[in-house]
């Protein structure tokens, strides 16, 4: 089912900053700003690596407010991992035998995510704590 | 200086409960298992996907006490991401860069990781909270 580690998810206070510190101390390079009201975020992709299913990022996001999920995360836990994003070749039909296999799901639909793709989130609590992301590119 | 998202690591209680949850709910397939007297776990890398510069992993960690890193982990913050894995060319290269930057270094050396690599983690405080694992994949 999953394709790649699309992304990893980082939640942060400045994302001005850190997306500063990405570049100059690892290299890395941003390839899209979006504000995503629906999420609460403010984010950044900085892009990896490119692989045979699609390429990998970190995602650093910044809350819009602090009572987000993003927000509430960095109030209880800091800064630090809030996700991990794996690319799927359909969303739709992961959900469907995900739920099926009794694991709870945030989004019982996909909805819109970085770049255009269609994304979903299942519970942490079904995924050993980890907040797990599903990632379909959108059709080049 | 990143090359790949080489790995996620997660920390679990039971890694023999945890791989089967991840082989069967998402399809990927264990390549190695060690146990890693230094580091105080045992360990399996469950492939996700190839790349260009060389494969993408989970890794799913079991303290083999809990009085070891991974250990105090999961008494603190419960099950879940641990740190991730970046490859690099040369771990001893990008070591002296980011110390020269004023990265702090948990590992002022390489030492040795999974499947042979050579590894160094580098300080979660001066890296926004994410322990930062470099890994240079051996020679093939």
């Amino acid at each position: 089912m999953f394709l790649r580690i699309d992304h990893v998810g980082i939640a942060c206070h400045d994302l001005e900053e850190k997306i500063a510190f990405y570049e100059s101390t690892f290299g890395l390079t941003v390839v899209s700003r979006e504000v995503n009201e629906e999420q609460g975020v403010r984010e950044a992709m900085l892009h990896v690596a490119d692989g045979p299913s699609g390429a990998s990022y970190v995602q650093l996001l910044e809350p819009l407010h602090p009572d987000t999920p993003v927000g509430r995360f960095l109030a209880k836990r800091g800064e630090g991992v809030h996700h991990i994003g794996y690319g799927v070749a359909d969303v739709t039909e992961a959900l469907r035998r995900l739920s099926a296999q009794g694991i709870r799901l945030i989004d019982e639909r996909p909805r819109h995510g970085s770049m255009g793709a269609a994304i979903a989130f299942l519970h942490p609590k079904d995924v050993g704590g980890v907040l797990t992301e599903l990632v379909q590119a959108p059709e080049r």
